[in-house]
């Protein structure tokens, strides 16, 4: 039983409220606690040293690692952050200068996006550091942007580029709070995620939950540079294409927009931030899964994220 | 460097922003978010596989305790839970079924109380399970009760009986919601905990937000059966006293409220639960630390817990 089978198994009857609009299986559970223009976000997310950072890692950047990742959820709802707290499990031996250094990076990036530090807990675990944030933040009612809701026809587009984040990009990342607010604001916003598992392990959410399929241009798709770079590091290294659809951590937004709003989408997102590219990678199709058409033809992209080249 | 050091050095300048009401060092956090009558209450508490429980845990008692020790913080704030997000980081080889029986435990728990699980992740954790729960609550804004508040002259009270819960209740104790909202609602208490850590741990904790000390008298004090019955377990049993002052995990409320209101509300608490114990243990008194007194005279607790005995 893999991850994703284990959590189907567990979140099939979840206790409920009349407080839940969303629960699991979204990036955010939204709750309506009766404000009438509010609708509150409630995300976890943690990080295991080996998995998501080592001993190497400088501490200050495992710490906005850490927050960083949580606000990129709230970003993937169109809301605001408003509130954290902090579990960090230590083993016995902690060294209390990297600790430190761990809530310097993470107070930094919080007072950046205006969210308070609130409490939270130190507990032990030997062996490996753990750094658990809990996230509330808030979403103007009706403004909230859920993986579901993707149309036949929607384009779909992509902020920044992809792939190779493990090189860097993954502890440096900018959540895309203030672009996916504006998206919201300006336009329907149909179905929208942040990138954490790469495009081929992330868009399948949007399409089962919407019921539809995607094909995708091949040359659409912004490669990064870090994962060009990568391409050329010898015989383990990923085509760059490949990473650009299977690496995970990119923390960009992707998104489906009705067909007739995708130009005017682009000229009004070039004017609001000039310096983040977007691109429009595809469009949702009927049917299930990915196509990625190239020159030559269109090939389905298989279940775990591997592509057959043309 | 100890926890409390830690803590206290982590927690000594924290992103804040206008929501927050009371951020860290309280039982709960307290979140403003706009609404006319309501306050937020947010919380994490996180249990560790070898400290909090241990492989012959039955499954179903770790997913309880996982989440009544936080629902155990809402009741000291007098709040009422509204919904958790579940975080298990788990080893490589584990037991689904196991995993299934945790949240058995928790789901059945979180119904009793009306509490939403609105999803959260697994991750991974060599070597041990670990989970965290995070938990958003209410409370009537101007109800909550705060550790801080304690007054010279008020009396103190704890509810149930102290000492011995590492036999069993740990696993099984009964979050006391419903008493700490009907106490915030019929009378102006002016402190409030719950007992995790001992009242030799924890009376402090109000008793420095409050600037006060305490006066105990030792028989006053509800020493359970279980600390009696594990005294006579050999020589490195504590004697009933001392296990009912520093046993953890009592998840008790303690509370203080003025003096003159003290014999109404003991025979209001016997109409109102029956079934329950409350004891007036002691009383607010001017100076710092805790007197115990007994039948010869009085004795200073030291910081540790540690009691000389008369």
């Amino acid at each position: 039983m893999n991850e994703f089978e284990l959590i189907a198994r567990l979140t099939k009857s979840l206790p409920a409220n009349k407080s839940v609009v969303s629960g699991a299986g979204d990036d955010c559970a939204i709750l309506d606690l009766g404000m009438p223009d509010i609708l509150i976000l409630f995300k976890t997310d943690a990080i295991v040293e080996g998995a998501h950072f080592t001993k190497e890692t400088p501490p200050e950047k495992i710490g906005r690692k850490a927050l960083a990742r949580c606000l990129s959820d709230i970003a993937a709802m169109a809301g605001t952050p408003t509130a954290a707290l902090v579990t960090i499990a230590l083993p016995e031996n902690f060294d209390t200068d990297f600790i430190s250094k761990i809530y310097d990076g993470m107070n930094a990036l919080a007072r950046k996006h205006g969210v308070a530090i609130v409490g939270g807990e130190t507990t032990t675990n030997p062996g490996r550091i753990l750094i658990s944030i809990a996230l509330l933040g808030t979403v103007p009612r009706g403004k909230q942007i859920l993986r579901s809701g993707a149309k036949t026809g929607d384009a779909i587009f992509v902020t920044g580029e992809l792939g190779g984040s493990l090189s860097e990009k993954h502890l440096d990342f900018e959540p895309r709070l203030g672009e996916a607010r504006w998206l919201s604001e300006h336009f329907s916003i149909h179905a929208m995620i942040d990138l954490s598992d790469g495009l081929a392990g992330d868009l399948p959410h949007i399409l089962k939950a919407g019921g539809v399929g995607a094909e995708i241009l091949k040359s659409a798709v912004p490669v990064s540079r870090a994962a060009k770079l990568r391409a050329k590091g010898g015989s383990s290294a990923k085509p760059p294409f490949a990473a650009a659809l299977t690496d995970g951590e990119d923390f960009e937004l992707l998104f489906t927009v009705a067909g007739q709003d995708a130009v005017k989408l682009l000229d009004a997102w070039k004017k609001q931030f000039p310096k983040l590219k977007l691109s429009c990678i595809g469009k949702i199709v009927t049917g299930e899964g990915i196509l990625i058409r190239d020159k030559i033809g269109s090939h389905k992209l298989n279940a775990h994220g591997y592509v057959h080249f043309a």
